[in-house]
């Protein structure tokens, strides 16, 4: 195959009504990036006109992903304004604090392009919440990317999509939690102020860069828990969208103990989440309201009375699969989910929301097939 | 290395005075038949004088446990009450219910015989419990064989293992949460009526049978849960524990949601414990709490403030380590232990059991190293 | 979602000319089969009509291959001749045996049918080659789904499936091996009496019948080699590729040592290939070699000096990847290919095969971007 | 427990007679060095005295290494000539280069202690070879750490070990290749101008300092040669060993090509080895060849015919399995061996010299036992 040769670029490209939208990507070196471009690479609606980086920059696509096949092999750009003018779309995959910075930057110079921030800078709404947990300045509050959650108000996050030009996409973590408990604590089915969740997560997650204990002799054989008693920062995420989708206030006392275990998967994120239900709920109501929210959801599948979702049957694919249960003898609800959090957690999302800003069809470029085994 | 060759007895073998008690291993070709074997095979004072299995009978066990040298390379043995006659310790690692029927009939035949049953025939107390979550008829309670368990009266399990001639070793997903929560639901630092725990496991808990979905490709890059909902056999049995160790009865409402997850490990067991505090419990009284009943127990680790265990720092040792903390937020208390399922959660408690009944010092034979990475 | 819904057939689909081939895949419910479904749920230009199984029959897809998503659910259906009536193709994936007799009915009673085997049944051309591998009786010689493979007279492979109606799918680590040495045995670049292959596979190649050897507790952290010594059934496949790549016959001494070694990875095969060079062949003529029987192959990617695969570059792709060298020391050539023995070891060289029958487009519904990490 | 409190030195320890050997051992936080530190743990014979660290000194053991229980839970210190004074062993766990420096710094000030270093820089004989694969000045040649080489005289290498004050612990790879293929070399069964080793890897034999592509997310799922085409050092000290074992020399030209694979284990080599036999040779021929040369060895076990080993079965244990096989088709020789990359492939390598060295019991304080599933 000519690998290296770049898609030549014929007349009718430059036609205005047809041409595609023009899409950068920033830090394609890294997990999230590179998912983003593995999933481009089978978007028919965009176009990947530039990709960068930052150690990686100089080198070709191919050096650093070779698992993606763009059509040719461009070469990894050094991440400036100026590299990213001239772009419909830019899909931010830096670390939280350097994505609020090249977003300032670009807003200001082209305040018309379709911005996702994959990274945390402007997903909360209250600077109080970003201090305390970010612990550095709150960069703003752009448009949540998370199209099913439903409102309050009897809408759905998706609605606000439409037009957004900065969409915050949300946190791995945070959309397994916040998707799989949204209905129950819309519905005062569960104790709103003893939610519980224990996620088994997989090392995709903590990223591309080189620490010790993610190498893989550190974290085969291990089940190891981390920020634990409080500290995790998709916490008050996950407590804004339960708001956003119940109505409740800072002062109703919604309560969250959340408690990651890395587990050696690469993707994947397995959100048990608990609550002690409120009088009489079932598990026939707990899977009536997942039902009610979701069940028009394409990427949404709740499961059967009995059936629980693996992380194995996610990977790839942009769908959260929720099952759900009550105890009866502890009168505790059990409510499980299951996503790629490179996928649905993370460029899945990103690309769901542009195509909604794009006014594209909300599936195009993601698939519900996963891959397995 | 003369591998088939049997060790040769000499005479002061044969004095009484010194003669290593003889110990027969029941189920050697499944996990934790074998894990037994692999502990004796370290162990100074006793003897494995035979192995027995069912499908493998006829085959030598370097056939079916290459990775176990105990000087030499016995034939396993049909299980009856003839093969197992003539021993000072049998040790049962037999499917419950098949675990019950050769107890009883051993125990007929030869009544002095230090049994320990490794399934969980004998456990519970309650024929009721043992009606609901095992439907099958109860087989009667030996003595609970987990030495570090503190009991209602201050004393621990261990004074009733010294003279113990049956003893019920105890689940591993059982010991670690009992072992977490009994310090703290003994002193009253959580609520007792919603405690949780969500248990990523490996697979060797699941045992050698080949089941489809144990296989490697099915069990690889994913997290399964099982046993959703209150079903879980351990339930009771830990309901059990905290009974013991705290003087609660059934009214008292102890409560329980329990949720295993299988991650792709082979050994090791993390139980992520959570309650919400009582009032004003802090970290300092939930550590204060478990180094009180802990501080003496060679096998069990109590962290510092901000440490929690991994299940990879405890492969192949017998000891449990459990850290905790007080989610200020929230208002949880978060409780997280690891041990090897196979050895604190089965043959090292075995073990460590058999070493007290014997009146061998208690640590003989168990190791604090652990394998990694 | 509302998963359970067959897809609304409307009128046009009545129209013989724009109907879209009806296949029935047999064996959905182990990998092979799963594999080739999922693939099939993205391609555009066929419809699935039929699954069946074995055990399994009467329940839905979603219980035995939740990752799939065909738009609808079906239910599995026996297999037999009838449920496979009315089909333009057929995919065979059984143990091999099987499918030789389902083969033998089904072309008989619908000798128009596009029938792919994804079985060894219909590869050989040797029936002594068969009796002695296989030690059962020859079902016959069905037109090789290998594409790529270069014949010695100067054409493809690919030439001959364009009019097959029997097309057998190649054996996945016959895959690996004969597209990497193709090019040099048919040039003389390497001593072809001295063939040596080792090849780290996954356990998903092994199928996804319960044996206790797949056991994950099994498979996890170990290497182990089996078919050593000459016994494996891909020896004779891959010396009568290298037969029809060459030209070279039976008498010209072809010898293949062939050395699986099962890894702890789901799917992939890294073949790693060496043989004594003939005077004078140099790195670059490997490479010049493998060029100019591959540049223009569109699932074959020849890396650049000093570049070797990794079996994580191909998972979910139809690619083969291949690096090769020579070592000035040891006077060998190490060329090393990697696959993912499920897609393009299976199930993907079968739709490609099946592609290029139909008159489709030959990558239709297949993909060189992997999944990864 | 009482984790941090040192051991109780009573009065006889003081008695010079009876005192233990104090053993330091240098670069504690790294793979090798806790492993040595592991395997110290449980031998009678020797004292920890002290341990070293580079970044990490001043921490604790136990920060950095939680697996271990020495006792007690030394600081580490800084390395120096200093703190490694007034030691009997000290065993250096560094990267080459730094392992020469500080070896020749200690002999200098030290020449009665027992050294031994468990990196590359005392290896090789020849400083051309050293000059070659290492590119640095070579450290000079200390005597080779591996027991049961036998001699081209009729000798083992162990019988060197015993009064040596300078012991050189072999590379990992190299033990796999070298003990599998000593004895048919030796024996001319085997061309040895056409020696072939591929060897699947675990992680842990790269170390423990960050690098990307030892991450979890790029490890699994994968299989990844590296040092293809005749790079790898290990090469000269394989070829060196076959030469003492053979009596061979550098013109008869000796040839091996090797090629590592990274597999997703963490601990374990396999060495799958190959090479045309010579005329006649039989797979009794080969058996009967590793029998005599190790049939009284206690850490190498050589199989019975059609049986190979597996890492899984040495994990943790000090052993080497051997299997062998000739391919009546191919004409070649199979030789496959498996070891654990830190115990016989290092740390216990080590600890066997050094007994060898302290002129304790070649065995005291390693296992034949390993550690499965």
């Amino acid at each position: 195959m000519a690998s290296e040769t770049a898609p030549t670029t014929g007349p009718t490209d430059t036609d205005a009504q047809t041409r595609r939208p023009r899409v950068a990507v920033v830090g394609a070196s890294g997990y999230a990036g590179g998912e983003t471009l593995r999933l481009l690479s089978g978007h028919p609606g965009v176009e990947v006109a530039t990709v960068t980086a930052h150690s990686s920059a100089g080198k070709r696509l191919s050096e650093v992903a070779p698992h993606i096949d763009l059509g040719h092999d461009p070469v990894l750009q050094e991440t400036s304004v100026e590299t990213l003018s001239g772009h419909d779309v830019v899909v931010l995959a830096l670390p939280h604090g350097e994505s609020g910075r090249i977003a300032a930057a670009l807003r200001e110079e082209y305040p018309d392009v379709l911005v996702l921030d994959l990274a945390a800078d402007h997903r909360l709404e209250s600077a109080e919440d970003w201090a305390e947990y970010y612990r550095s300045e709150h960069s703003g509050t752009w448009t949540y990317g998370m199209p099913e959650l439903p409102l309050a108000d009897g809408t759905r996050q998706r609605e606000l999509l439409r037009t957004a030009r900065e969409i915050a996409v949300p946190g791995c973590n945070a959309t397994a939690v916040s998707l799989a408990l949204a209905p129950l604590v819309r519905k005062g089915l569960i104790d709103h102020q003893v939610l519980n969740a224990v996620l088994p997560v997989g090392y995709s997650g903590a990223g591309r860069s080189a620490k010790q204990h993610l190498l893989f002799s550190e974290a085969s054989g291990t089940a190891a828990p981390y920020a634990v008693g409080g500290s995790h920062r998709h916490v008050p995420e996950v407590l804004q969208n339960l708001r956003r989708a119940s109505g409740l206030t800072r002062e109703d006392g919604l309560r969250l103990t959340f408690t990651p275990v890395l587990v050696p998967i690469s993707r994947g994120i397995l959100a048990v989440c608990t609550a002690p239900v409120t009088d009489g709920t079932t598990t026939e109501d707990l899977l009536a309201a997942l039902n009610e929210d979701y069940g028009d959801e394409h990427f949404v599948t709740v499961l059967p009375e009995g059936v629980f979702p693996a992380t194995g049957e996610v990977t790839g694919a942009n769908t959260i699969r929720i099952g759900a249960a009550v105890d009866r003898h502890s009168g505790q609800a059990t409510v499980i989910s299951a996503i790629d959090n490179l996928v649905k957690g993370t460029a899945g999302a990103a690309l769901q929301s542009m195509n909604l800003a794009l006014g594209l069809p909300e599936t195009v470029g993601l698939t519900r097939t996963a891959l397995a085994p």
